[in-house]
């Protein structure tokens, strides 16, 4: 069959559009063009596009105006990446075969259990983009709401390993940490990464920027130091220094996670089994050996009940066993905020409060950054059970870590110091009580609205914990942003909740 | 919370693109506009497009070439359509508040059960346009794989019905016929209207074209009459004579039907519950009271066992029941084509010979043409059980199904006789034997590639059935083209599949 169907192949001039279609391939022929006329565009959903070395299939948008001259052919901006195009260049479409791994696509739909090679085969053809956003979503629900059971999770994982680059370290043992999200200020990495790599461990770490949060790790490192760094600077930096903090955007590891988390994000959903095989595969790609996995557990966090927590740390540590990875799973307090700052410059002053040990240094902030990293140290064998917390907090109390982390700062080519923001309004209790709530998305969303994360300086300095009591008037939280009009967003959305905070 | 976002809208120039996009809407806009800039255009996948009197929501695609310019946004054909825009209009860009009706799809993606309140919001939803692909084929997912019990998918088929127009056709009797696809050359539909027409009763039949099969009843119907009429023409005609063989494809009846359906063809999946949502909202949505269901099953149909066959009975007849739909399934024999055309003039070609009592006409047709008028007619309580099929016969017999035929056909606009290819091969058998099997996906196929249905007379016009004893060098089958290139890309497939037509 192929033959024939490359006979009714055409050709045409590319022409550059430039639109940008969040990921998907997609292609953009006019309607009097051969293949359209004589095939029907309507039963030609899906196509293949090809140029001298290489092919994409790609979904077509069919143009009717003056944007495609006769003879021409567009890509999105994903298309022309992948197939690599260049100016004037000239393509072939045709018909696009089956793609064999939707048929396994269908298989879970129904209900069936997937091997090693069906995830394979679909993980391979999801990185070449082969698959339209329609049937991303279709894999994505058919394996949401405990639909893998916890081979099949492992078998994901090892697929999505399998799709991307794999770092080597040339050590022993390489340390990360990871934290199932929904905590605001919750930004325990760069100390663990300050007091693992003074105490003499390996600690390469990739962190990412907000997506739907008021801050990313790599958002607030970004205050204080280069994030954006080439595979070979990154090398350089843990060769020299043991540790580092980049955003890890570039590196092209478990490159599917990436395509896959964005079709989550849109349906917001976090299946059990994708956010394992996301967390896991990207770790092991990246090289690392021995992973501690923070979960907190709140009923404004991610994971709200200490049950689901259980459940996924069980799953977690298997599948991490599965593929080669020591993990051990921590379930921590998820029912209020860490540390005080919500937004970039914020949680990068609390950090250096914590590692120059100032007496106003959140206590919360400290004591979850050295269980981690205490953590890490005993997973690592390095020393006895029991004993990690301790060690960790030596290195902190002994200035060691904040030496650490300003030369692994300075390696990634500058320290800067974090700056507050110039407008701010100071939010105070309206009445006398207890604090019984803190409401973690919510404040997430004022941060956000006061203009946090494009605004480095904006955001909230929280002054009050759970249980506390409050009397009237006393000052809850600051709110700092940029321009006036964000100041007055972030107020507008707290004038209209009165649930962010409950006293009672 | 709404003051503050639309505070923060962009007014831009529509410009006309000319993008179909296969439904969805985009809007496209420049990465220097307003919002792209103070938003980040990550965040942005989703957001709402209004002109001065209604609104859409839309995914962003952003450009960077200069097919829009500065103060430029353009739109997919499908979101102008919806927006009704016209040339030089202003348009206004805002975040788009959360859609309160995917909380219900997450809800099913973890397998909960949904109540009509959910489902009306839903689809109420999917016909403004509101998801995504993404949204759209989650909920297609979360929803097959037999996740929808009896009282969903009679919620889902209500709220579909509610979603549309519904005809209102002043008889207390209108029956209508519907056939689960898969079975090349059975076209008993034009039949079963010309009997039960002519035996009295009102069948204001809407027929769609092929997306994927070599002819759909309306392909077939175009070569012999009129079948694109307004919604006023059609009721003429119903009027006149008592039915009518038209394209429903402007009538929208169930919308929602519309969008999913291309959802289930790009993942290729059929849900059981989609499907009598599907075909049970459109005969409600058209005013029927009283509907045949014929279920052809074979390996190679729709519906591959008795026991899926049965489960599928039983539950259309319940879900029929529960929107105020006389049901009645009849399960047929579905392992071999039926008439002997397979393609839009060879089958009406067929459909003239059985109205004509031809001796030459397809016998497997006209009896299925009359146990499905049959049913019908019982079915209407105007004769008694059993007497359904020999009252069918009579008015054949006679001449007045003909009659009939031809009076609908004049009404619609015309009756034109239908020819045959120029091009055409005979296919004989290589061997001799009994004919165990008719592949009648493969056998579509070979119709699809001769043209059908864009060229009319291509095709295929089958010489035997199954179980007939072969000679070698008989005559199988005669392929028809309008062009010696189809004819041979046919011809390659055939020389490539030696199981079309299986010999032992």
């Amino acid at each position: 069959m192929k033959n024939s169907m490359e006979e009714k192949s055409s050709t045409l001039k590319y022409k550059h559009l430039g639109i940008y279609t969040q990921n998907e391939h997609v292609v953009y022929m006019r309607e009097d063009c051969h293949v359209c006329v004589s095939e029907g565009f309507e039963a030609l959903t899906r196509i293949r596009v090809s140029n001298f070395n290489t092919s994409i299939v790609a979904s077509l948008n069919v143009i009717t105006s003056d944007v495609l001259l006769d003879g021409e052919i567009g890509l999105s901006e994903a298309a022309a990446k992948k197939l690599k195009v260049s100016g004037n260049e000239t393509l072939r479409v045709s018909h696009l075969e089956p793609i064999d791994s939707l048929s396994y696509v269908r298989a879970k739909i129904y209900n069936q259990k997937l091997d090693y090679m069906a995830f394979d085969e679909i993980i391979t053809d999801i990185v070449e983009g082969d698959y339209s956003n329609i049937h991303l979503s279709a894999f994505i629900t058919a394996c949401a709401g405990n639909r893998l059971d916890v081979n099949e999770i492992s078998d994901l994982t090892k697929a999505m390993i399998a799709s991307g680059k794999q770092l080597n370290w040339n050590k022993e043992i390489v340390v990360d940490k990871h934290c199932i999200g929904g905590l605001p200020g919750n930004r325990t990495t760069p100390l663990v990464v300050a007091i693992v790599a003074a105490y003499g461990l390996t600690m390469p770490k990739t962190s990412s920027r907000a997506i739907t949060s008021p801050a990313g790790t790599a958002d607030t490192m970004e205050v204080l130091t280069n994030v954006t760094l080439s595979s070979e600077e990154i090398t350089a930096v843990v060769e020299k220094e043991g540790g580092c903090f980049v955003w890890g955007g570039t590196a092209q590891l478990s490159p599917a996670d990436d395509v896959l988390i964005k079709i989550e994000k849109a349906l917001d959903i976090d299946s059990e089994g994708q956010l394992i095989a996301s967390v896991l595969s990207k770790k092991s790609a990246a090289g690392s050996t021995h992973v501690v996995i923070d979960i907190p557990v709140g009923k404004t966090a991610k994971v709200r009940s200490e049950e689901m927590a259980q459940k996924l740390k069980n799953h977690m540590e298997i599948v991490g066993n599965a593929v080669g990875l020591n993990v051990k799973v921590v379930i921590t307090d998820g029912t209020q905020p860490v540390g005080r700052g919500i937004g970039p410059a914020l949680e990068a002053i609390d950090i250096l409060k914590v590692l120059k040990n100032e007496t106003d240094a959140p206590i919360d902030l400290m004591e979850r950054a050295l269980l981690l990293a205490g953590e890490l140290i005993e997973l690592s064998g390095k020393v006895e059970k029991g004993k990690g917390t301790e060690t960790a907090k030596e290195v902190i109390t002994s200035g060691k870590a904040y030496e650490k982390f300003l030369a692994i700062c300075k390696a990634q080519g500058r320290f800067s110091k974090p700056v507050l923001a110039p407008y701010k309004i100071e939010i105070r209790a309206e009445k006398s009580g207890s604090l019984k709530r803190i409401d973690n998305r919510k404040i997430a969303k004022l941060a956000k609205l006061s203009g946090a994360p494009q605004s480095k300086s904006a955001g909230i300095l929280l002054n009050v914990h759970l249980n506390d009591e409050i009397e009237k008037g006393q000052l809850l939280y600051t709110l700092f942003a940029e321009s006036q009009g964000e100041l007055n967003y972030a107020l507008e959305y707290y004038e209209s909740h009165n649930d962010i905070i409950t006293i009672e």
